[in-house]
């Protein structure tokens, strides 16, 4: 079984992510069930801005596309800013767009029959509403999600420390995160075993 | 299979629902593929305020609330009012928040393994965000919601009429509305036939 | 100058509100200022569900509608259930939503020259979205928002301790909430001076 | 007075944008009171990702964000996406986050003073929740959002014609416009005239 996450940080990677760590959690508890995970750090790639999936040479969004068309599994990794999904979340969303009208062979979008969770971070509130955000776009694109195939963490009020810059509350977002990657897989292989056909 | 349409109206059912008229695509679909549907009219019900499921010995949430747990299949239905779910549906939510504490024999949320879906009308612009504000809820509780698991009806912008008011544009929900079922069958069958334990 | 707040935590009077806790900086910082504020409890009232100014007999929403009429300040307080503001604040809007067509001596909405703000508690995230959805609704029927006229407070990740139950960063939330005071009276008083009319 | 217009289109401006379209008219009706507005389409400029106001040598944000500090009014034009402000939309939101340290003479966040509306186009349901979204970020930032300071077009249910591809309600939509620069101008005089000052 195979998986594709999107970190949205809007850093490059040579710049350590909050959001990553976290992702790391999901990821690892999902390789102990036997998926394999290609990660994409958005800020590192060269993205086009629209709603095809091909859109100039130099885009290499085409590549993360045709990843995650081999994928049963798909993560949303994304910081909180202004209590909204980052800026590449939302552009990755734009790009998956597309994917409404990209049929299988069955006539079917080719999201269906493909899970999705989310993984937030912040130094502030807002990751229930990125959550609700980014879970409604992918189902609209198709992709179905989960129950509690998401997990978060900031630590509020107001402004504060960011992931990496304290262990508290660390642990429940684990925990979170262990349950989410349970219930990927776990809808995952219920639609690999029953037949998503009508 | 059996399936439970909360009906988020304003209106007692002594007046027609425009929310009633496009469910009822949804529910007929279903019917189709042998789901049978319990309907609640929450502005029929006397519903206490507050997150626990039983309240006050007046309250009837708890008959709502063992219908559900006997469905496989749950649909949110709510007209919009100020762009956001009427206060019915988000009184619902805040009952189904009892859910998460609430287990079954493995020890798990007793949503996990349920699936819904969202139908929304209004005489304004915002269902997608309709759509987004429940679905985020009801993953929040453990639910399933199955890709494209939704319909809506609205004819802005500003101000337009209500869905009984005219016939434009009907044949689009109705089909989404008929795509919507089928997703929420599949996924159920397909969660029946696969299991969802560990 | 006079204000009204809109308490709309679940619980009736008879039981303490981490809302009004809160919300009572607010009020007491426009009361150093001068500013008289109303408080109405919406658990306590019998509050018909519709988007009209007069609905029935029992309804006592007339009464608050009044108030709102009669002040410069109007002030949403509400917790955060399922990430969303409270049935109760979602209630107050649909009737506040006929405010669209109430007009005053100049033809125009009556809400327009009155300034609002919002307060949030939760036991968990998503206080900038309910700032959101309420700001956004209460700016559709005609109120203005002064810059950071709102203040909130929740402790996560995960759900937490409840407002009354800690004293951890209720001083971020007290002073956001004095900003808030000063916001909404400066805002108000600019209004008052300058004529807000073409 | 000044005004600053952010298109927040997916194209630039070698493509017609159908949200400038829409903003045409707002510019327009604040062009009569006397304001002067300086457009940027953020699609033609070099924008880095980040919170910071000045990022790299190559980044063009500085100019826009000058700009906005010698304006009164700030107006956000995007077009709907998945249901969201667009990506260009949140990026500007992420830059214009470190407003929120920048203060004046008086101590005060630099958009204390500063009012701001939105202007939304789709080809999809969507434009009340991207106000929201917008409307809130702004308030956060320091901006005072007036009643009613905001318009929208789209023609939905489901993808429906642009903007320019029909005259279907351009006139609820141009009105609206106006009303918004009525309000923006009314407001930021208001604020000219009487002190924000404590």
């Amino acid at each position: 079984m195979r998986a594709v996450l999107l970190n949205c940080s809007l850093k490059p990677s040579s710049e350590p992510s909050n959001t990553q760590m976290l992702a790391d959690t999901v990821v690892g508890a999902m390789a102990e069930e036997g998926v394999e995970t290609s990660t994409f750090r958005l800020a590192d790639l060269t993205l086009d801005h629209g709603v095809e999936t091909t859109m100039s040479e130099a885009d290499e969004w085409p590549e993360v596309h045709d990843a995650i068309l081999g994928a049963d599994i798909l993560v949303v990794a994304t910081p909180t800013w202004v209590g909204h999904p980052s800026s590449y979340a939302q552009q990755a969303l734009e790009r998956l767009d597309a994917m409404i009208s990209e049929t299988d062979d069955d006539d079917q979008p080719v999201a269906f029959g493909k899970v999705a969770g989310v993984v937030v971070t912040g130094n502030e509130d807002g990751a229930h509403h990125v959550i609700s955000e980014i879970a409604g776009g992918l189902i609209d694109i198709g992709f179905t999600i989960p129950g509690q195939a998401w997990t978060y963490w900031n630590r509020g009020p107001g402004p504060g420390p960011s992931y990496s810059e304290t262990e508290e509350k660390h642990d429940w977002s684990e925990d979170t995160g262990r349950t989410m990657a349970q219930q990927l897989v776990r809808v995952a292989r219920a639609f690999e075993r029953g037949t998503l056909k009508a």
